[in-house]
Formats: C-alpha cells, sequence, structure tokens
C-alpha cells in the first residue's frame, strides 16, 4: 500500500498519553494527525472512537512515514528506555535531512543530548520535549518544555502553540533550549513536584495529628487556601482526595490507602543531578528520601516494635492553622527557588540559554505544579533576570519574613510533637543556612586540612594554606592538596 | 636493563599517600616494595631518603614489572580517573594470568567493577581498595577496604594485614566483596564522615551561637566528650583545631578560616547512588547540600541583603550543652544507620556478600571515622546479622530513647534562635518517620492517583487499585499504570 502524504504530524505510540495527544493535535485547526502503533488494535479502537477527528491511521512504519508531509515530523510517545531508542532508529533509517524527531516520553536528558547528537550527524532534528499534565493535560492542554534546534523549533514551536494550555492568554510552551535542556527542565518540574507534594503531606499530618482536624475539616481548609497565595492545582486536588469516601468502609479513602508513596525515577534524577552540579535542592532530596522511607515497611515495623511511646501532641494555638498555611508557603518558596537555581546550573553545565521567567510561564497552565504563585516568579526574573535566588527577590523575601515566626512556630510544635517535617525542616535550615553571617563550614575546612590537607582558605587575605597539624602548627601557603 | 624478581609487592605513584603506603609496606616483616613513578625524580627522593627500608626502585615500567615476584602484584596510587585507566593498562600489557592489579585511589565503584571485568577476560586479577587515614593513616596503619576475587585476596590478605591499622588486636582489613564492593564501601565510609562533621559543626555552631561558648571552652567540651560515648577521631581533632590559634591575628584559627566547604566527590556519588538505590540517606544528603550552600558565596550575600534582623539567641538551661552532646549522638546514630543501610542495598544490587559487622569492625581504627561507637554496631550486627537497621537494635534504640526529650529541644531551640541544623533536623525527622504509626505518604499516593492515575494499594486487602477521580469517583482494581 503507498500512502499520500498529508499528514503535518505524526504519533507513535498510542497508549493513554499517545492517544489523548494525537487527539489533542487532530482537532487543533490545521493539524493532520498520522498515528501508528505496534499493535494495530490500539490504533484501530483510537481510529473507531476518534476517526472524525480526521487522524491518518498506519497499519506499518513505512505507512506512517509515507504519510507524513516534509519536514517529516513525528512525536514519539512509548516508554522510555530502550523501546524510545527502537523506534527512534526505525525513524532515522525512513527519515531525510530536515525531518524531525521528537520524544515526547520522560526520558532522561543525557539520552537526549546522545540522541541529539547522534541523529545531528544525520541532518535529522531531534527534539525531547518534555510534557507535563497527565492525560488529561495531553488531551486539553499540557504544559510542553521543547528543547532541540532553532530550526526543529520553527516547524514545531506552531503544532505546539496550538495545543498547549493557556494561562492568561499565553501558551504554555517555550522553547527552552537546544538538545537536552526540554527535558532537563521537565526533571526539575517532577523534581519540585516532588517537594511541593511533601510539603502538603506535612501540613495535612500536623493539622491532623496535632491541629486535631479531620479529614472533612482539612478538605475545606485546602479548599480555602486554594483561593489565596496557596492557589494551585496541587491544592486543588489535595481537598478532593480528602473529600473522597471509601464506600466500601465508609471511612475517608486517605485512610484506607497504604502509606507507602511511590515514584517513577524522576525525582531521583533531579537529585542526583542537583548534587554533581553542586546545587543544593534540599527540598526535593529530603520528599524523595522520605517516599523512600514510608516503603520500607519492613524496617518500619522494626523500628516501632522497639521504640516506647512517642511524644503527644503539643498544645496549640488557635492560629495554628494559620500558621502552618504560612509554613507551607515560606517551605514552598524555598523548593521553588531551589529548583530555579537547578535549572540555572544545568543551563551553565550544558551551555543552554534558559529564560527562566519563561519557565515559570509554561508552568502556569497545564502541568502538575501550575500555580498563581508562579506569576510572582514571572515577575521577579522579568524584574531583574540575574537574580542570584528567588529567596533574594524582594517580593519573596517579604513574603518569608512576614512568615517566618510562624514557620518557625510550626517546627518547633512538630518537633516537640514528633510529627516528622523533613521538608518544613529542612527548607527553614537552608534559609537559616543562607542567611547567616558565618556558618561552621569553617570548622568543617580546619578538619579536612587537619585530616587530609585538603587546605583552606582565608577571610582576610587571598590564597590557600595548609596548618602544619603534626608538625609545629604553622601556618603555610599551600597549592590544594591533589589526593 | 634487566631486573631480577625480588619484591612480593609493587607501588605505582609516588605522591604522598603513595610513599606513604610503599614506606609503611616496606617497613613490615616479609615485604619487598618495589617502587616506580612516572617522573623518576619522586622515585630518587623517596629512595634518598627511605633506601634503608630496602626500597627496590625502578626508572621503567617494565623494570618495575620484571622486579616482581609471581604473582605480581601492584598497587597503583594515581589520581582516580583516566589516570588510573593509563596506569592499568601499562600493566595489563606487562602481567600474566594470575597476577593482580590493585587500585587504591578513590575510585568510583562502577569504575572498578567495570576494570575488574575487563582484566577478568585476561584472567588478570583486578583489586580495588579502599583506603581511609589521609597521608597518616597510609604511613603508620589505615583502614583497608579491598574488593576483588578469592583468588586475589589470597595473596593479598597477608599484605594488607601487614599494614593495616590494628584495633582491639584486629587488623583493620577484610575481604569486603567482590570487584567494585571494596570502593563502594569506601564511598560510604567518605559519605559517613561527611554527616559526621556536619553535625559537629552543627554542635559547634549551636554551642557558641546560642550557648555562648568561646573556642577554648568549646575545645575543652569536645575534650572532654573524646572521652564519653562519643570518643572518636573526628570530636579529637575538633578540638585540635578550635584549640588553634592564628599566629597572625591572635583569633582562633576557626575565625579567620573562610566558611566556604569544600568537597572532593565522593559525597556527591554516596548521595546519587544511595537515590539511586532507593536507600534515605538524609544525614549524607543534608551535608553535602550544607557544604554546597556555604560555598554559593554570591548568594548567601544577596539573600543577606535583602534579609532582616535574624532571631534572637533563645535563653538556654544549664543543661544545653548536654542537650546537645545528646542531640548529637541521636543524629549520628541515625546517620550511621543510613549509611549502613546503603551498604545493605549496594551489596543486595550488585551481588556481594557483605558482612556488616567486619566492615563496622575495620573502621575502628586507621580510618577518618574512627570511634568507639563503632564497637556497638558490632556488636548489633553481630547479635544479628538480618538487623532491619541500627535503630531496631536494643543498644542505640534505648540510646536513642535516652537522648530523644534533648535531641527535641535542641532542634527547636536552634530553629526558634535561627541557627541552621540540617543534620540534627533532617536526623529527627527520619526517625519520627520511621517511628510514626501512620505517614501522610497515604495523601501523597491519592494525589499521584488522581493526577496520574498511578493506583495505590490498600491497607485492608492486597491489590492495586485506582479511583476514577474524572468520572464517577468509584474505585476499580487496576494494574499499575506505565506512563
Amino acid at each position: 500500500m503507498t500512502t499520500t502524504p498529508q499528514a503535518n504530524i505524526g504519533v507513535i505510540g498510542l497508549a493513554v498519553m499517545g492517544s489523548n495527544l494525537a487527539r489533542n493535535l487532530a482537532s487543533r485547526e490545521g493539524n493532520t494527525v498520522a498515528v501508528y502503533n505496534r499493535t494495530y488494535a490500539r490504533t484501530s479502537d483510537l481510529i473507531d472512537q476518534h476517526g472524525h477527528l480526521g487522524l491518518v491511521p498506519a497499519e506499518t512504519i513505512d505507512d506512517f512515514v509515507g504519510s507524513l508531509t516534509r519536514p517529516r515530523t513525528a512525536i514519539i510517545m512509548v516508554q522510555a528506555g530502550a523501546g524510545t531508542d527502537a523506534v527512534i532508529d526505525q525513524l532515522a533509517e525512513r527519515f531525510e535531512p530536515g525531518d524531525i524527531i521528537v520524544d515526547g516520553g520522560n526520558a532522561n536528558f543525557t539520552d537526549t543530548i546522545r540522541r541529539e547528537k547522534q541523529l545531528r550527524a544525520k541532518d535529522i532534528n531531534f527534539v525531547g520535549i518534555g510534557i507535563s499534565g497527565g492525560e488529561e493535560g495531553a488531551l486539553n492542554g499540557p504544559s510542553l518544555m521543547p528543547g532541540g534546534s532553532d530550526e526543529a523549533w520553527q516547524t514545531l514551536g506552531p503544532i505546539l502553540t496550538s495545543i498547549a494550555a493557556v494561562a492568561d492568554g499565553e501558551p504554555c510552551v517555550t522553547h527552552v533550549g537546544h538538545d537536552g535542556a526540554g527535558h532537563f527542565v521537565k526533571m526539575v518540574h517532577n523534581g519540585i513536584e516532588y517537594a511541593d507534594m511533601q510539603l502538603i503531606a506535612e501540613a495535612y499530618d500536623l493539622m491532623r495529628r496535632i491541629g486535631g482536624s479531620d479529614t472533612r475539616e482539612l478538605a475545606d481548609i485546602f479548599t480555602t487556601w486554594n483561593q489565596g497565595d496557596l492557589e494551585s492545582y496541587l491544592i486543588e486536588i489535595t481537598a478532593e482526595v480528602l473529600k473522597q469516601t471509601d464506600a466500601e468502609t465508609g471511612r475517608p479513602l486517605v485512610d484506607v490507602i497504604a502509606d507507602q508513596a511511590g515514584s517513577k525515577g524522576t525525582g531521583v534524577w533531579t537529585v542526583q543531578n542537583a548534587v554533581g552540579l553542586g546545587t543544593p535542592v534540599s527540598g526535593i532530596g529530603e520528599a524523595v528520601f522520605a517516599r523512600a522511607v514510608s516503603s520500607r515497611k519492613a524496617q518500619r515495623a522494626a523500628v516501632q516494635a522497639i521504640t516506647g511511646p512517642r511524644p503527644e501532641p503539643a498544645p496549640v494555638p488557635d492560629s495554628f492553622h494559620d500558621d502552618v498555611r504560612a509554613a507551607l508557603y515560606a517551605s514552598k518558596v524555598v523548593a521553588y527557588a531551589q529548583g530555579f537555581d537547578l535549572i540555572v546550573a544545568g543551563a551553565q553545565q550544558y551551555g543552554w540559554d534558559v529564560d527562566l521567567s519563561a519557565i515559570a510561564k509554561i508552568w502556569r497552565g497545564g502541568c502538575i505544579i501550575r500555580a498563581r504563585f508562579l506569576n510572582r516568579i514571572v515577575d521577579a526574573y522579568q524584574n531583574t533576570p540575574t537574580l542570584q535566588t528567588l529567596l533574594a527577590d524582594p517580593y519573596f523575601a517579604q513574603a518569608i519574613a512576614g512568615g517566618e515566626a510562624a514557620w518557625r512556630r510550626i517546627v518547633g510544635t512538630a518537633v516537640a510533637s514528633g510529627v516528622p517535617v523533613p521538608g518544613f525542616s529542612s527548607a527553614l535550615a537552608y534559609y537559616d543556612t543562607l542567611t547567616a553571617d558565618r556558618l561552621p563550614a569553617a570548622l568543617i575546612q580546619g578538619q579536612r586540612d587537619y585530616f587530609g590537607a585538603h587546605t583552606y582558605q582565608r577571610i582576610d587575605k587571598p590564597g590557600t594554606f595548609h596548618t602544619l597539624w603534626s608538625g609545629d602548627r604553622t601556618e603555610i601557603i599551600a597549592t590544594p592538596s591533589t589526593h
């Protein structure tokens, strides 16, 4: 069977995300969408249900490629990893210079960098694109984080703009940067999502275990919070989850769900890359660790079997819930500040020209961390593109100052009550570290010089110094040790 | 020049660590040590100063190899990375089946696994060995963590035993496990070292900024602590560093050292591997992050420029210093528990048979984290080799219970006073997470199911479930989502 090129875009891989993305594309003016899946049953199901959208089904990869107009543009929506490589190879054999292969999966950005380089050698454009918003977003408007070349963006930009979520009249898509920039930023997005969810979970836990609120009251509190400066998708769905009653037991659903949190890998990547880049992302780190601890059932049981009675919840004033809200907000600012720092570090390391305010803009709609709050981040980086950290922005500095006392009270109460707040407390520790005139890091440098001759610098003159600790303890000018 | 084989062991790379190791080897009965360095000047310096030890100098790599008796055994002491690979290649070209190449540098264990596999194909034994103790340890007795094959251990074991530190009559060396096990365990050792140093730095900072003690008093306190259950090399040298006066200014040296802590990479590796293995090492993570924050000078300055007055130190009771000691001890137990968990996870992932009590034993002498405390860890794992976590050991559970109230008081005081305690507070959060009957991870699972159909498990029956959140909100039995 020969096919006539008619589709300006194709989607390969028609599981839920792929089908929804294809439907989204096909429902926008100007797009004709070719669809292909390894097993045809999925393709024919999609055509049966949504054929009226003008989808162009292909039974073989050759038909699929044949149905695409030039430059051929195909979005791969298959499992990240080896599956993606296999599909890329199939396309690369058939595509010609100038064509565009797009990976819409949750790829590791280092894979994206590798693939882009390989395909560039054949003059094929490779674009890694971060897609956030889940099934719903894919169908109705995701937040899109494409990397890749400027040439690819010329073709792809209008297509992606047509399907992206819209926030405050602006489409939630921007050309993030070259090669792996899109997947890197999507990784950071997910890392921030981990931190944000952990902070919300801690707020819930505090208000329930110390504040004594039940799930119904808590659902109302989160609904109220969602009308203020915490307004966000995650706060909104927290209220929805807390409202849900389990049909079988009549109990709140959250009480019958096993308290072991799973994860899919992007949080892990975020932490691995952050430490590699020397960027402290303690909020994300603690969130990843907290999920890991929750899943270690045998360990939890063993410790609980031997531990004495846990502390009683400390008595709290009427302002407790407001204090929790303030602590959550301040901790959230820290988590986002750390996430944006990581984007800066990644851009520097990999040579991407990333516009931080544009990133904050495209996260305002379609994605999991969409929030009113992001408008403030847009402002911060528009006002000062070279901002050292969000915490140095006047708006955020003032917001934190306003909640600082409450933040300290909440962490203090949690600690006294035995309610774990790794997110709140590490965010506060980060803030107290950044604001300290003087850190005990000086002692650490002294220790390192003592046991490993790692040398130190002085506050009063340039140079690198070493004390002859095992000698007469005089100080000498040193070159840094290399062992 | 032809050489007669006479040396049972050789050292390549004669910078401080290599020379000291060669001297250590040569001074023990039964060893004859060949030495080689790329530039001969270093070799001849060593011979000039320590030729009486019977060192066998080699001007060329061929001479070096020719001077070794069979099985030829050479320890490489050069910079980790490409340098090591180059030397391995030189030796591998000249060595024969059964010979042993040892890498004594701070290699990444994944490199060690790769190299071991490559050399095994030539029937050459490759042993990665973690060496801790710095220059001093290398000379007088380090803690040694060799990996590699059983065959290599037969030759290498007696040689290493001859030079290792001795603690309580036992040499600080054990065959950790195959291929990369030794370097993995050394990596964890260094990670724990990061955590331990951070905790000591926090204790110092608290007693200075809140407790009001000066460096002289603090040196005395650490000296006193070093006579109790905190007895350790790191506590000992903390006192030494705090005692030190800067000759130039007359001020305590710790006050003229720049408060930006450096690092050499093993802490980063530890965190990267831990998150990859799903093992929470928050104590090490916070320590790595704290060093990173301290080094971000521009960011610290920018935040400080905009932040209002910092909190006043909270008033403290006379028991404050004792409370700090208790908090330090409890936090330290957590850090070590997490580190040993990581060894368990690594052994499981890479198929190593690691004896945890043997690891605790060989860390009792020679290495940076040597401490009385490790005897308790030896006991814990000897009593219960399948111990789920050190925190479930009766001795440690009781020790923490005894200090728990103080630990909470200290974190509360630090938080109220604006003194950063990322290590103390994350350790406490970890403890409160492990001991919690019920975690808000259940809410996180609810959120994940809501936005990504990630499914959840229930507390009351087996299976995997999903609520149709955007439908009629009934619950269905589900297979885990794959996107």
